[in-house]
């Protein structure tokens, strides 16, 4: 047991929490964290009704929640109606203004979740009624800002919090992916932490084995941010988001060269789309983190869960380094 | 006391370190370090006899080291006989290969402190000696790579050490200001922490006070990694070294029009020395990492070193978290 204000106010074993990850948390992955005592949350993403009823279904009676990328669910927001009439657990919104949509969230008794990026976001999900805050450092695995670390970010926010709205809980996110970065993230005064990478790497994600056993060798030098997967498949990320992946012959052969890239768009976006079902990782993204220098196999879900727990516990219980 | 192996094998009371700041790390500022029961690291910086002499005398009888800025330093190298002369109680090598000069400080029975910023820089660092290597993330104050962050290097480089040179004692540096970051840095693997935009921003410091009194106030997010002074300096920095700085107007009119900057270099020189003098900060380099957004005070440099290591030390023995 880790007990944090985070696990008290969602009843966790463990104050560890599944990032709601396109296209990787499908119901199986958020049930499994569940199970192993973490808070899963299935990945909503740019929004898609079949799929989100399928990876409900999935996730059979778990207790789990929801995320999407709120830009892309404001375009058809019975997404969010429908996520919200499986009474998740939480309702995580990430990525552009939590405003239009809060208000649906709060009025239908589901806590909010809403990852932010600065402190000005900050300031909107404690406008917006959040329960938690994701506070979200660039070397995290897909999309953000490229602005500030998780050392720096997550102890400013917790300041920040502390100052205006100490209720708010605070989960890090960005380079945790073993006991040892659930330790430090607790130290610097987050109540839990939200794991991307890690768990794209385990059985249950939704993504091609050629992909995952990549990042079983990959060090965390190996990532970078860029928008060049957005450009080729045509995705309109709001300014400022680009998307942390691991560097590939797509990324060297068009990184810098945007414009050039969005000419060819139409042919890009097909070759990229079958790479992506292929598994050819020459090609497809490979969106993770810089914790990929951390992660040496695919384990459960489950798994990944109690070793990272376990570990933390150890290393908070530990005597001889303080003494 | 926080006892780590770098607090044993360098005789400290916290493990805690003076990063050797190029020019805010005299000899007033490295002495209080070391009184206060850190390790103090003077400045070397680009490397200069008369000020070496001038602060390693200011200095006095503290057990102070001293780092160098390996590359501008490797002009001169009677600079680093000068510095091994004073029995320094480590020698620091950063940015730039050691591999010339670390011979020179291990025959002398000087510890060897390596900065590092690959894998491949830890590993020649292990080659030539080294005895403690600090793992720098890109969220430093002053220059580094753009590469990685704290969070995420620092336990792969401890991964890396454990397996190939276990008796290698590891530091953390970047983003770390307070107790929260140390207690971190020691849950992320390190035996310890080397702080500079911390210690920038204290009484000792040389440092124009305009300069500190505008980092009390500043976010985090407020930083970015840029050449245009080392442009504007003249300073022929290796590939890949990019320093990071309070953003000013100065970076805002130049930062992404290097060439421009490059054409009128020898009078952008004469202003931003003379800004620099008369601590006009729209002008002159404020030469800070992301932690600024945990800074807000300018207290001694010996208050610091306690205060970082009695918050870490609360935080490290604090029951409630872990139950
Ligand atoms: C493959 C992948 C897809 C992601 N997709 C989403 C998403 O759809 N919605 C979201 O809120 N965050 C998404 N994220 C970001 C995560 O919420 C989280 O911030 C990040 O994974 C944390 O950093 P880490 O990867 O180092 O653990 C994604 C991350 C990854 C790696
Ligand atoms: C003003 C300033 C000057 C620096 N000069 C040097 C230097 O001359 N030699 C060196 O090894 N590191 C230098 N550094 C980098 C530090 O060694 C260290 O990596 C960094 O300060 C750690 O990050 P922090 O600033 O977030 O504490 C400098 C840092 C700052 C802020």
């Amino acid at each position: 047991m880790l007990t944090t204000r985070f696990t008290e106010r969602f009843d966790l074993a463990y104050p560890i929490a599944l990032a709601p990850m396109d296209p990787a948390s499908g119901g199986a992955l958020a049930a499994a964290v569940s199970h192993a005592g973490g808070l899963g949350l299935l990945g909503g993403g740019y929004g898609n009704h079949e799929m989100l009823e399928r990876e409900f279904s999935l996730a059979g009676r778990a207790a789990i929640g929801c995320g999407f990328i709120t830009w892309s669910m404001a375009r058809d927001t019975s997404l969010l109606d429908r996520a919200l009439a499986h009474r998740p657990r939480a309702l995580m919104l990430s990525f552009s203004d939590p405003a239009p949509h809060a208000r649906k969230v709060t009025d239908a008794g589901v806590p909010l979740i809403c990852q932010v990026q600065t402190l000005e976001h900050v300031q909107r999900a404690i406008d917006v009624g959040a329960t938690v805050v994701v506070a979200q450092g660039t070397e995290a695995g897909g999309h953000g800002f490229d602005r500030q670390a998780t050392m720096t970010f997550t102890p400013e926010v917790a300041d920040y919090l502390a100052a205006r709205s100490p209720s708010t809980l605070l989960l890090s996110a960005g380079g945790i992916a073993d006991g040892r970065g659930l330790a430090a993230a607790l130290m610097l005064g987050a109540d839990g932490v939200l794991m991307g990478t890690r768990f794209w790497a385990t059985r249950e994600a939704l993504i091609h084995p050629n992909a995952k056993a990549l990042v079983v060798k990959a060090r965390g030098a190996q990532t970078l941010r860029t928008s060049v997967y957005d450009i080729a498949r045509g995705r309109r990320w709001p300014a400022e988001y680009t998307g942390r992946l691991l560097v590939n012959d797509f990324i060297r052969q068009w990184h810098g060269k945007e414009e050039a890239l969005a000419a060819v768009q139409p042919e890009e976006q097909a070759r990229v789309e079958q790479a992506y079902d292929g598994g050819d990782c020459d090609c497809a993204n490979v969106t993770v983190g810089q914790a990929v220098g951390l992660i040496h196999d695919i384990p459960s879900a489950g798994e990944v869960v109690s070793a990272v727990a376990r570990q933390a516990s150890a290393l908070l219980h530990r005597e001889p380094v303080a003494a």
